[in-house]
């Protein structure tokens, strides 16, 4: 049984609220830029969850007013240009597991975006299942202003299916910044809160989902992710199977219990 | 050749205007839950609907203030907590079953959504080509707050295809109520109309789409639910073959010829 | 090397503007319809873009205040209502591999829109990666109305993933104009600019894309239409492969140099 309440990560600060445990970037003076060390060890931190019991929501916050300036100038993108395609492709694929693992880790994760949130940074909030911001988030794929194309880490797959072809062509072919409010109009953010509020706001949303029955969770967390390339029938298939397995949870009698006697239902998660 | 005009289903209402089905559940006291017994009709109806001559366009419309409350928390709920994986699996298949047979059925489907639209109620809509709504539709795919999973008979296949998966992830993950006005600036919604023009608003809609090509309509709903998971290239392919076939029709003549000598053209679905 | 400056097609009008080909269709008297010879040169042309060295971007335009009536109903549609299969078949797949060597010819596409844009036209616009128009735009896929379906050119499998499933399926079902307004809402179209501006501002964001790392705008574009049916692990492998090449062009060195300089980067597409 892994438990991953008392971690020390390097290269990031976690703490736990609750069974909610909240990730912020660091060297704020930066805007906190991920390097080869942070990406590697979150990859590794989503890699455990899958198997963390006292786990069942992560939030990533901001760091003195921003999210996340991206993959660092001068302690990524310096290098790089250096390196041999093998070398680039251990890099991407790296970066790229760090998506796969947040797709992968069974527990939902809220991104909670202020100020900065570009390139790796704006990737990681997209990765996440529901992302909250501040007015004055700058979201921007740009890629491309640094050279390269708008496909990284899978941006070209994930960002259409959540805001439309249209616009995620316009972001990763111009690497221009979306404002907050173009975000939450075109269903990037699911809603805006002042600065003051923002990591209340999501502390309080991943609370709520805590609350929930969390095996079910992660079988939603799963399905949402796994059925984009599945025809309908395949789809409806795999949700009857799914949603079979968690009618055989204690959480589902429990439900049905708590409304038979008037209450509300309290979950354990099995 | 299949007439279904006389049908006297058992478990829920079902009467013609013109060549428009018109479905309503039953039990407005109880808000129109769905039963073992209408879940199986239902499907049944929709298989039988393929073969029908005489219906071109199903509309489903509330009943008493209210679209539908799902399943019956006494009369499905109780027992599936009772039931075994064999059973489970054939309970959550029956219920796919119906989506399957909705998207199959060769017609296009409107929903009309006044009052409580929740679960399977909500699955009904969302499995439907076209939904219309009052400004009191309350939807919410509550699946999470019954200790289930949000992987209900499609709904993390076609909810991001819909509303988007970020808007899908928080409706899944938390089973809170969508209110009209999201639904209808998220696209769930094609339009909102007064409580008291819903079903007038619906069937001439329904009128409409009826009074176009019918076999050219249903091959637009062949293709809009299995180009999914094609690519670009198989997805042109499966039009330029299915275009082909609706350039057979009579229809298409029908149109060039009313069009060539100024007149509207009346089609006849063959 | 190709170049395709100094083509001189017979059938549309081509021009460059610096590395953007601008292209309108003729016969403004008529609002710009489509012909057999006018799809197929379209078609070639496209095909050929993919070794072009001279063009970056390519920007539709209208001619006269309207964009194109598609398929003319004399030149077009008369004949093909006394077609047989084979002929038919090999007239949809012709439309078709229009639309094939749009999404595979390399560069970005913007339409830009005023006016009618309707059935073929209207596939023009959603085929392309960028789209602006005026408030007078008047966007139908209307092939409901001639007789036929949806599924024409792709439609069924790209507008939903444009502006989702629901509002696809009722501009299909009933070929009804989308307002300039809602194009812009659903995010159809990117921006709404006054007429007199259009053509400027479709100019505008070409050269700013064109200006940009195009070896990398030809791959975003690739992985934007590769990856609609990959599961996320696909694609996010695709991506770590598609962004590795980048990282070794020149254009990735000349952005790191140019940042450290404090200076623009200046990319040259290789």
């Amino acid at each position: 049984m892994t438990m991953m309440a008392g971690l020390t990560p390097q290269h990031f600060d976690w703490r736990m609220e609750g069974r909610v445990a909240v990730i912020n970037l660091r060297r704020p003076e930066r805007k906190n830029p991920l390097t080869f060390e942070s990406y590697a060890e979150l990859r590794d931190t989503f890699r455990d969850m899958v198997y963390a019991e006292d786990v069942d929501v992560v939030v990533f916050t901001p760091n003195g007013g921003n999210f996340c300036s991206g993959g660092d100038v001068h302690d990524i993108i310096g290098p790089l240009v250096k390196m041999d395609m093998k070398e680039l492709l251990a890099f991407t694929r790296m970066t790229g597991d760090l998506v796969k693992a947040i797709l992968g880790c069974g527990k939902p994760v809220i991104s909670a975006v202020d100020g900065v949130c570009v390139g790796a940074g704006a990737i990681i909030a997209m990765a996440s299942d529901l992302r909250l911001a501040t007015p004055a988030a700058k979201t921007a794929f740009l890629f491309n202003r640094v050279g390269l194309a708008g496909c990284d880490m899978g941006a070209c797959a994930m960002l259409p299916r959540i805001i439309g072809q249209g616009r995620a062509a316009e972001l990763l072919y111009t690497g221009r910044v979306m404002s907050a409010e173009e975000g939450a109009s075109w269903g990037f953010y699911n809603a805006l809160h002042e600065e003051g509020e923002l990591i209340a706001a999501a502390l309080k949303l991943a609370g709520r989902i805590a609350s929930g029955p969390t095996f079910a969770n992660m079988m939603t967390k799963t399905q949402l992710n796994h059925e984009w390339s599945m025809t309908p029938e395949q789809a409806i298939e795999a949700e009857a199977q799914a949603q079979a397995l968690c009618m055989q949870t204690q959480d589902f009698e429990r439900a049905y219990h708590a409304f038979v006697a008037g209450e509300k239902p309290v979950f354990e998660g099995n």
